[in-house]
């Protein structure tokens, strides 16, 4: 409990929104930093939220024709020089392995051994060395298209880390595809744009803003990037996925040819788009609340929890029995096609520590059972999506019967309060004067504007000096009016209607 | 086919063990290596073997109450050191990280920047980091015991490689768990063991020695280390799983305390268990024949494969149809409890190079469909463990009411002969002269003796002897005789009861 014994979590998200975020992810024990500079460890329960990721992202790439596979870990330092801009972008962050073992130094200490004649990258993103094995496997028009994801993990230098949102290393997926023509190409990507925004509206019930990068925000190496954008709670970006029209970029660097069914000698289009362990960065800042964690029930290691009271030794047994009974009936009932997933919490802690606990842990359902709701057979239901203070009381078999269509309600709850949230920091700015005016609302807490939407001539210069002076940047030009060719706010020359916002 | 025109895979494993052993995962698209020296790719039908291992594993893991986590690739230098023994064996072939960018040297080339204060090596294994953050995690008795899994990439710099079978970068799971007391911590470290050695058994259709390894070839830094040990055709052992009782040792140089339920602070007890992608080349060396790969149903990606023979362009459609007609039939069945794996392949390929095709990637049934099966409603299906050559007709109904029996035989079938050729492949040796004999078997073709039981006095001097003079080493100390105290055949001395054998 917080100084003033108010909220779980301490600074509330109004008083230090940067800080309340470390601290939701210490309360719910999601993940913490570790003795390796800007290498998180991922904790059993936040790891149980990526599983739930992965499970439902990889199910959806194989509905879609995709299959995994597994490239190395380590890249030749001369590939990532193959593609120009590809090295531009990260050259600069790079773990970069020179040797290959250790010896004894004259002081007994440890120094590198055994140089290695090429240096060696940590993969920050596989185009490279995924190209290299692309050339090999592509021959003609019949082995296209290729459709490829891979699971793994990626390093990427940075200097500023934050749990989930920036670590040096990262889980993540990366699809990586070639095809005959540019229209199949462009097609996978915006399909995977699609796969991605569906996943975070209807599985993390996280609106996003799908939409086209512009050129100077694009991946190194791609002629298109587009990507989903959410909006946190303090009304800053979150880019949250991003799937890449690779042209022949990467086909000519890394030699990616087949031959067409006329005969002809071709180079392949490439596509790559990836989603990482951000993603429960985000899952975080669009629902939880000063109380803590608030997960959706699709991506809830378990979603209902019951907690067993048991004041007297002599009802002690008879209660758990219930509890037990209780888990296993709702076993047997299903959310979005799987069972249940219930836990019965039997630890020997006091009650309060108990149900604090599971609150900031954000599991949707907690139930507490004891004697006297054995006596009415009875329930007393608290819904996490509802406060700190929810609390139902209903029959038991009734909440047996109705725990699906709560948990459907719980999972609608959160995408509706997300989306007018949403909607009500989002505006529309039709001069520089008002989109001053907005971005330079007192940032109070860390918390910051929100989504402007504006005509804007997507000149890379003109968005350097905008992203210097406000610190704030596009986040890309949104699909749904894309046709739309509004006069920019800032030049009076035409332009596209972009989304600018404050990001991470 | 081979030059002879006999079987599908050239060199047969009389002919050339090794090299037949490459081009079974060449013909079943299983892996490849890669430019990276030491690291391979896995292809998607390895890759998909390797997922339903990690499903069946991971769903074992979790049953017996452990939770996945995820730690950091890199581990400082002096972590490595901190174990005596456990640097010993690490250092000599570790990736070093000494550079955080790269920067365009004179030339223009690439050289490392950025060096780093302390070099970092990327993971041979977690037991030091993991240490580090257990030592955060335990305070009290409450809370232990702590049971962590983790799916990772690890890298040993091995200079003489193979593929699945030992690579530079491999795909692992390493269990890390902590203990109060020596006795939970070794319960642990057998009922780990067992759940490896059922899985192997089971699963994998390939039986296994359960038993410890001597001292000599215990982990760096475990008090004692535990197998499963697999006969491969031909008749080497393959080491396939490993439990460890680390005793206090790691606790001690990670400083993992916790205060007792009695108030006294105690050093905890850990275990660690793995085992990786050298499973696959487990799997590959136990069943495959000289047609290729051969798959037990258990791990198939795909189950069943359908193949339609369309000769005449009229009735195609007609066949098309009965095709997917038989494939939606099949997923209704289960094996295993999972709905059946069906897949039906209408590429346009000729019928051979279809057939061929699928045996070398070992599905266990694959079903012709034509026109004429169409007239009669009847199925030609080929068992995959029969050979190349099998081919078995009966009605559709009972085709698809039997399945699931024709499956569970395949597995049985697999596990049975597995089990022979182990068995008529091991002998006891009552002396040195016996056991010169077996191991002097001409090694045609790469052919080597196979499990020679024996007593042996385990004394270390003269287990490095013997491994030089014969190429010939303990696998383990079966636990089926523990207890037994034969002769040292070499010695005469009081000894255990061990198996020899040639390993990979």
């Amino acid at each position: 409990m917080s100084a003033n014994a108010k909220t779980a979590i301490s600074p509330t998200r109004s008083e230090d929104y940067a800080e309340w975020y470390q601290q939701v992810i210490k309360a719910a024990d999601l993940a913490e930093t570790s003795p390796v500079r800007g290498c998180m460890v991922i904790k059993p329960w936040g790891y149980a939220i990526w599983e739930r990721i992965q499970a439902e992202l990889d199910r959806r790439f194989k509905e879609t024709g995709h299959v995994n596979a597994y490239f190395p870990l380590f890249i030749p330092m001369s590939f990532l020089q193959k593609e120009a801009d590809h090295v531009d972008g990260f050259a600069k962050e790079c773990a970069v392995v020179t040797h290959s073992r250790l010896e004894a130094g004259p002081d007994g200490k440890l120094v590198p051994a055994g140089p290695l004649e090429e240096p060696l990258i940590v993969r920050p993103t596989s185009e490279t060395i995924i190209g290299e094995l692309f050339a090999r496997w592509v021959q003609s028009y019949r082995d296209l298209p290729l459709l490829i994801n891979q699971w793994a993990n990626v390093v990427r230098w940075e200097m500023r880390t934050r749990l989930f949102l920036r670590t040096a290393e990262f889980l993540w997926q990366e699809g990586h595809t070639a095809h005959a023509t540019a229209a199949e190409a462009m097609e996978e990507t915006r399909k995977m744009l699609g796969v991605y925004a569906d996943f975070a509206d209807k599985y993390m019930a996280m609106p996003v803003v799908v939409g086209e990068k512009t050129a100077g925000e694009r991946f190194p190496g791609a002629v298109n990037t587009f990507s989903i954008e959410a909006m946190m709670q303090d009304r800053r970006a979150l880019q949250a996925g991003t799937s890449h029209f690779l042209g022949q970029n990467f086909s000519r660097s890394s030699n990616i040819k087949f031959l067409s069914s006329e005969g002809v000698e071709e180079l392949a289009w490439t596509t790559s788009w990836g989603v990482s362990t951000r993603l429960v960065g985000g899952l975080i800042m669009t629902h939880s609340d000063d109380d803590g964690l608030v997960l959706p029930p699709t991506l809830a290691p378990s979603q209902v929890v019951i907690l067993p009271v048991t004041p007297k030794e002599e009802t002690r047994d008879a209660v758990l029995a219930a509890c037990d009974q209780l888990a296993a009936e709702l076993r047997q009932q299903t959310f979005g096609g799987e069972p249940l997933r219930v836990q019965v919490d039997k630890r020997d802690l006091r009650g309060g520590e108990k149900t604090w606990g599971w609150i900031k842990k954000g599991v949707p359902i907690r139930i507490e059972i004891g004697p006297r709701d054995l006596e009415k057979d009875a329930v007393c239901f608290c819904r996490r999506d509802r406060g700190a203070k929810d609390k139902q009381f209903t029959d038991r078999s009734s909440f047996v019967a109705a725990v699906s269509k709560e948990l459907e309600s719980i999972q609608a709850c959160l995408h509706a309060r997300a989306l007018a949230f949403r909607d009500s920091n989002s505006v529309e700015v039709g001069s520089e004067e008002e989109f001053k005016a907005f971005f330079a609302q007192p940032a109070d807490a860390g918390i910051h504007g929100g989504f402007a939407y504006a005509g804007f001539c997507c000149d890379p210069e003109l968005e350097d000096q905008i992203a210097k002076a406000y610190k704030v940047t596009v986040r890309n030009i949104p699909l749904a009016t894309a046709d739309e060719t509004p006069t920019c706010i800032f030049t009076g020359k035409p332009g596209r209607r972009v989304v600018f916002a404050k990001a991470y």
